[in-house]
């Protein structure tokens, strides 16, 4: 392998571990459980979730790999705060929406070359990237990873 | 850039991101913030952040960069549950941990040529990693990134 694939070879191993971590957890998740709290007054299980699913999900047009899935969760679960707005989903639509989400997301980046890993994600304009060439996908999925990280932490509290 | 000098600026970007948010946080710890649980019956502050301190002191000899720092908060805070030991350091001597640790980190980092970042670390031998090559020091770093955001995302619990 060159260098450059075994570069992106370890990330993309990176970003499934995270996601794999919680794979089973969201899985088994139930409606008691999906309504408690990580915290006392902090968010709940389905809010944190939901918020996970949705930023993920954001990485279809910011990448440039495609439509969103599941456009409608931004408003509940992430500019509106935790029981603010009813929940949409069934606990079985939200795991699907887990898997549908995740499981594309991956496959996309398999698939990703490495020079493909290093272009500019969409919200970075051809001329800033020229000057900042590490604003590229990479980055975003490597910010992504880590914000799933840090809400595993959080989901853990509660067992 | 090369290619993969891009993929190691932006791996250790990522790292300087994780690292960075909790600088300040950690800097202005105070005796009584650090007593505080996350959440109830959970770990205190001071555990978490003497065990990040642990975990990525370790990464001195993983990656085959130094000596450790700080060996003995290992059994304090990583090989023994929180309150089972006294804490072994005054509030300032943690901070200073924490930078020293930190500091000496980054720096390693930042002088890796991107083949360095893809040689094995010191706990996978030369056998497994000709079979492995993901096993690399690039794959330790971006493990301890995610398990400092994981517990990041617990230490904001506590305001």
């Amino acid at each position: 392998m060159l260098p450059e694939q075994l570069f992106a070879s370890t990330i993309v191993a990176s970003w499934k571990q995270v996601i794999g971590r919680l794979t089973e957890p969201v899985a088994a998740l139930t409606e008691e459980h999906l309504q408690r709290q990580i915290a006392p007054n902090k968010n709940r299980v389905i809010y944190i979730v939901g918020h996970l699913i949705a930023v993920n999900d954001r990485l279809f047009p910011l990448l440039g790999i495609g439509e969103r899935l599941y456009p409608a969760l931004d408003e509940v679960y992430l500019t509106n705060p935790d029981r603010k707005l009813p929940d949409p989903l069934s606990l079985a639509d939200l795991k699907k929406a887990w898997s549908d989400v995740h499981e594309r997301l991956t496959a996309a980046f398999d698939a990703f070359t490495p020079s493909q890993w290093l272009e500019r994600h969409t919200a970075v304009s051809e001329e800033d990237f020229a000057k900042e060439p590490l604003r590229n996908r990479l980055a975003v999925v490597q910010s992504r990873t880590n914000h799933v990280s840090f809400h595993g932490g959080q989901l853990v509290l509660v067992k």
